[in-house]
């Protein structure tokens, strides 16, 4: 699929929101290396026995990271630069029409995803972890504790 | 509390990062109304047997809403605009200093919350949910299904 085509608006989708609104800035405070290396690759969802990827802090906010450990369960935050941020609604393939809101499809008003994944080890540059799904060069939004259970 | 005294330094705590990065930006697509003034009153942790919050949609995108209905699970994420963002490491009261990605501090780079809530109900403007923590006339930058438990 060419970068075109996830583009495309569907028969059914509705665009809109405002896109001239920009209330605060994110700073990404690092970068996501994945095996994916274009969206086609990616999995549908991230699973925690799926392959290492490395999380790159830059080099302000690695001090943030004290207190990680390998077993840890994060919550990870990233910003999916290559999304569309004006369809309100949207036809996934082999459904139905469906509000954004009620999607977790990357293409959202704010393009941000959260996934939960497991810690794998920790260097000083960053973490390797397990349940990622995002292209390689994700920009890094958070890293929290996962809450639990 | 004084706003004063939740924004001071403790010893012990780092300051850094980069606070002028500002690599996207991110539009208040909402508010969230909750019975908590300031956050003082606001509760550790949202419960889903806390009080009713509603979630109000600003016009623009109030057709990405379609499909929510009352008991869905949804994740909410909001901008916490009070907290500081440049510190690395943090004292919580009654432990020791800690990394802020090793935390869910509201204090962190980018003040992006994330909760899961339970829809109550569903209107033109918005939803009503319980589990919510933050401060009334908080930003609200998504909303998109829990990922399955």
């Amino acid at each position: 699929m060419s970068e075109a085509d996830w583009h495309a608006t569907r028969p059914g989708e509705v665009e809109g929101g405002d896109p001239a609104r920009a209330d605060a800035s994110v700073a990404f405070i690092g970068r996501i290396r994945t095996p994916f290396a274009t969206r086609a690759e990616c999995p549908h969802r991230g699973r925690v026995d799926g392959p290492d990827c490395h999380i790159d802090i830059d080099a302000p906010w690695r001090p943030a990271l004290r207190g990680i450990a390998a077993g840890d369960r994060l919550e990870v935050l990233y910003w999916m630069h290559l999304a569309r941020r004006d369809l309100l609604v949207q036809v996934p393939k082999g459904r139905g029409a469906m509000g954004t809101f009620a999607l977790r499809s990357p293409n959202r008003p704010n393009p941000i995803a959260t996934s939960i994944v497991d810690v794998v080890a920790v260097d000083e540059a960053g973490v390797t972890v397990r349940g990622l799904d995002c292209v390689d060069g994700t920009p890094l939004v958070d890293l929290k504790p996962a809450r639990a259970a």
